[in-house]
């Protein structure tokens, strides 16, 4: 009696539930939302395991919070416990109801907390990249990344994203969190958003390190957290959005974007951002010398770069798996295998691309550059990352080992342009999240496995990747992904650096930055290892110093 | 159907259940702890989600760890299941409470590291506020915070807080857990107390850095969390704790103090030892001038602190939704909006406040002195975190902006004053802890609302904020809260001190503290970035060095 | 009717039930993997409880990833509900399932996230403790552990641990986790074992730091973490492993080796593969001076030693705790005292014995040498963790009191014997980790409680600790699991660093070692505090220097 809850994969009642889906959209005005109350209470004995399948498709637009439909459980549970078993059955499925939210809202508030813990792995991996001399700057960036990014994300940046109903490119509702919680949204599923949105944030302050006025960050960031990012977010995670995996239209290719935790959505956006400000200001002074050569400017510490990279991997585990949202949902009740394996799936796919383009900047940098080097191999690890991170949840390790050796030739080829153009980004970030974070979309597009793509996201038509068979649909919706990215940041954040520069708010003096930007704007050096009020006691006049004396000239 | 388990919130239904729930604790020699027995067997129709609702109440107490009472589902199921249901209804049942125990300790271990990952916050806070030259002095007291509350915590500590039953003033049973598990505390709860125990030490260090002998810290350590920390919690967060929330009778304004993670119990606790120890043995060599100037005597890394300041926020997301111990409970069984959501809230209300207090201490401290300061702005942050500590389960979102904008105010306003009276705390933990804590536990006597307090404290006559329009009645205990805690932390603490200081055993010397307490008490300096066997093998002799070598007078 | 429910603990009716499993274990081909299957499904009255209990014994091993054995459920359920229960029996019970495979995931998943970021810890702890020319080296050491351990361990590590059926030394199924999920495994338990395998190549890479030529490190730690660990792990942890404790059979004295979460499988591995790669390299260049005294080569940051240590702890919660891999397995279905009271007792008794050994170590090394010092009590505490991870679920609270203590003891003991040897090992490692490891193992053989060790392991014979009455047979099978790891690891890690060693690749140059392997291998030193490029403005022609200008020799 088991196989009474399997799911039936055979293809007429699939198409089946998904014509009957598309209607019930029609009929709602295009909310999605309301779909699975209409859908879910057709229990044929035939389909009643499907629909909660189809249901679960809409986990990642965070739009249903319902874990466990309590209506179908009930409808089946019923009839099984005989002639009077309405009562019970709604007793015991109100239950497990329960025990659902209680699961899944545990779950998704630590991956939350997860993801926060990536802005102390951006803060000591961008503290450690800089000269010390600009050190509270940066960090003092990061910082109001997530501050300002609390309040105006909670004010009105989590309504842009998921405020639905709305139309295709913006979202209108719950400013200020107000039907918060209903049965779409939980406030773990805001602070959940919120922290995917300060690490946009902090992926472009790297790029315009060392160089930026404070008050042009401020601008920048406000205005990037605030809107920049949660309309991208709305077009490809809403339900109502224009490119959403959930829509079910014909509209991109009968398929839909295929960006599970934000290669795209996050990595992207964050990296074209930094491009154009660190396009727009130019090079930090020495970047390049007078011949034009490159001139490393070194990071002091590469302790705190790899501190920052590994908590950056520490937190990574909340950003792929985490944007399941939900780890309780069944794909067959009973069995083993269900969205915890998925998840599970999800972190080794991770690790794996991860390690892969570690290993692969090793070998590829010493043969490079003759040495075996701690921060490029971050940086590579960091990379297979930000690749994964858009099929995490679609691909099969093996695929995801080679996403992570591309990735890491990516970044070194993004590198060796840069270079070329003279573009310099103290923290590599556009490289890095720009570049990986588009070979990690175009890698979905080619590597997504049918089986994976229908679990993942079963309601709809299941375009999967080139490579796997799956024809070029899904890959042409990533390519553009891509272009629709590129061009929507470079409209919005270009046009911004571009004022910015025009109005001179966007790079700081020369002076300033010849002496670094704590000692000028932000009241002091970040190191004090010498004992000022001693020296003063031995009778030693020291002027304003560093991190130690600088030695006299002879 | 789904309206038979909704819960009732007609007036009288609530009155009549309250007048049992009062009956039924006399009748038990004031023992809270079997009331629920007593109450859970009435299941009469009307009632049966109300007595689970009631039950509830008690989560902040730790004095229940039954988180489903599994009779009352029984009673419930059974007759629904028919004539022979007891054996199913049973078995069903007792298979929700295990999922249930399951879920709600999952949560509560995982909440309880995330405490105490604070002590890497404190530590690394602590390291970078103070000069190179005592880092290992900070640091030592830290990691022995953790130790020696590990074992005077389980020793007696836990025994004075929470074992009941017992009188109002202390605790008196569960000396080295010798009950636990029991159906009141499982191992979890000592864990996730223990880690509260350590962070008020924490404080308290902060405040006499720099200049307090190990003897000294030894000594008050102990005695703060054996002893002082553990009557303050027992008595705001025990079942029979004199003030406690959960007393039924009229002793507190028919009130009780709503102090749900500790700005009083935590907060001002170590705020206050802190200052008391750090008035007596007055302020660090150098920190006033001839004149009576204030000279700022920095920390020797904004890296650290930033790194400290971070990791505390990601622990706070233990201290103050953990605070819940549970997130399986439901308020409507089958509803999205449960346990789960108000745990969700608190992780919002906490980070908005501390957002909004960050971001008000960069502009204040921008108009104050012309930069904008990272170490400030950290301090501002957690300044907002210590306030909302105390009412972030019960007020809204909204008003978490409130109380954050002005905790960072009171921070600037103590910091100002403590300057005007030569008071010298290198942490600014007094100012923070204490300060920001007290506005914290008036912020709730202002703000709390009437609904999130039925929810979270449903068994008691539910007093709220009075600007909330519940009247004075929370408020005036809130007051008493912050008058009997500093009265009593003055008693002991202050007493202890005074005599550590009469006997001499409270400050170091003045050698020592010019030379520093690393190189003089702990073996050696913090930093060794130069290497004394080349130096030696260069022939060169080289004195004892701090971090780098002082530049040769010329 | 609760008593239904209740583990029957009598001697004979658990006889029955063992020689029951023991007969169907020689049914399938000596394949545990299907024993529950067969015993599941009989379910006689008086025995429905006791099935539960034995099939939970096999948590350990990862065996079964099964966590509440759907069948069991049903066949009780069902008769209960009445006479046509069977349908909604299943439906109830695979809900149940569900609930617990998404509880036991998220336990696990958080738990090796928890395991991980221990790596992030043992790179700092080792960073802090070399000197500041070697610090790229060793964190880059910390880095490709976990990026090589990834992806090795994906590709046979996994499989020779525990790829069932196998024999009793090796497993050879599951290469590139081809069958997983299975009902045995699912992508969590490879990810937390995974996080395990990556932890003792990093004991064993502080052994030999400073120096050892990179491309010995790269061939060691692939080869150990590809092959000896899996190994040794499959021996004593998978369910066909030669000593594992879930054999039936009297191979190891009737009893088995109790080493839950692996003082002897991972510290005692790292430490002896550490002890003989350093033993064989000698001491580094000043360690031991002209006379033979020892000279003590300070770590360059003590402040890096207390982060890296906090860290450990921290991520030792999802070590110890975590390695019952589930959380929601029952002992008396509906009772407050389940697996998740032994989870936490587990958390208890590891932070005992952590804050013992600190403490004992703080006291012990202030008489020794009349300071107090903080590296020394880090590495303490270490010790009381390594000490306790063998035997943290089956001894009482008090009992890791006595384990931290002597753990203390036996580090400093293990460390004045190196000095006399001329040991030279800069983190500690084979003293912490094998000295403080063994000591653990042993400590189980003396102080595991029957009542622990049958509900952790139920299966077995139950042979318990020797000091609390259960004989020496336990003990001495610890014994055996000692001589038995030295041996193997000897055997393998001690071969490759001889020849290592005897082809010249094992230990680097003395001009390298003099001037520090991040200067000649890694491209540069980890601290740049000084401003190049603004030093070459001012005209001033600076050689490559360490972290801070060389004053001038005068």
């Amino acid at each position: 009696m088991q196989t009474k809850f399997s799911i039936k994969e055979e293809k007429e009642e699939y198409s089946i539930c998904i014509h009957y889906l598309y209607k019930s959209t029609k009929n709602v005005n295009g909310k999605v939302l309301l779909l699975h109350e209409v859908f879910l209470y057709k229990h044929q004995p035939l389909f009643h395991a499907l629909p909660i399948t189809l249901f679960l498709s809409h986990f990642r637009s965070s739009s249903f919070f319902q874990p466990w439909p309590m209506t179908t459980c009930s409808a089946n549970l019923a009839p099984l416990l005989g002639v009077n078993g309405t009562g019970a059955a709604d007793y015991i499925c109100s239950k497990f109801s329960d025990a659902s939210y209680a699961v899944d809202n545990t779950y998704l508030l630590f991956s939350a907390y997860l993801v926060f813990s990536m802005q102390l792995g951006f803060a000591m991996l961008c503290a450690g990249s800089v000269r010390a001399k600009n050190t509270m700057n940066i960090m003092l960036t990061n910082v109001l990344d997530a501050a300002t990014g609390g309040l105006f994300y909670y004010l009105f940046g989590f309504a842009f994203a998921f405020g639905s109903p709305s139309n295709g490119f913006i979202g209108r509702h719950n400013f200020a969190l107000e039907s918060i919680p209903s049965s779409s949204f939980d406030y773990s599923n805001f602070l959940y958003q919120w922290a995917f949105a300060i690490a946009a944030a902090g992926i472009t302050s790297g790029s315009i390190a060392e160089r930026t006025q404070f008050v042009a960050y401020l601008i920048y960031s406000s205005f990037l957290t605030g809107f920049v990012y949660p309309v991208v977010s709305h077009w490809f995670w809403a339900t109502d959005g224009w490119a959403s995996a959930f829509r079910t239209d014909d509209f991109l290719f009968g398929s839909g974007v295929i960006d599970f935790a934000g290669s795209g959505v996050v990595h992207i956006v964050g990296g074209v951002a930094g491009l154009w400000g660190a396009f727009i200001e130019g090079p930090r002074i020495g970047r390049f010398d007078h011949s034009g050569r490159s001139v490393a400017l070194r990071g002091h510490s590469a302790t705190l770069v790899v501190l920052g990279t590994f908590m950056l991997w520490f937190g990574w585990y909340g950003f792929n798996p985490g944007s399941f949202n939900k780890i309780s949902s069944f794909y067959t009740s009973g069995n083993y295998y269900g969205q915890w394996s998925a998840v599970g799936r999800t972190a080794v796919t991770t690790t794996l691309a991860g390690c892969t383009a570690a290993l692969t900047t090793l070998f590829c940098k010493r043969m490079l550059t003759g040495h075996w080097n701690v921060t490029d191999v971050c940086n590579g690890l960091l990379g297979g990352f930000a690749a994964i991170t858009s099929g995490c949840s679609v691909v099969e390790p093996w695929a995801a080992i080679i996403c992570g050796f591309v990735a890491a030739l990516v970044l070194i080829g993004c590198n060796k342009l840069a270079e070329k153009v003279k573009y310099d980004d103290p923290l590599e970030a556009a490289q890095l999240h720009g570049g990986c974070g588009a070979w990690g979309v175009i890698f979905t597009g080619l590597f997504a496995s049918e089986k994976l793509v229908k679990q993942v996201y079963p309601g709809r038509p299941a375009k999967y990747g080139l490579f796997m068979g799956g024809g070029g649909k899904l890959f042409a919706a990533q390519i553009i992904q891509i272009l629709v990215i590129v061009g929507w940041v470079s409209a919005t954040m270009g046009t911004l650096f571009y004022f910015l520069h025009k109005f001179g708010l966007l790079r700081i003096s020369v002076e300033d930055e010849m002496a670094g930007m704590d000692l000028t704007r932000h009241g002091g050096l970040a190191y004090v290892y010498h004992d000022e009020d001693e020296s003063q006691k031995n009778g030693i006049q020291m002027r304003k110093i560093e991190s130690f004396p600088t030695p006299p000239s002879v």
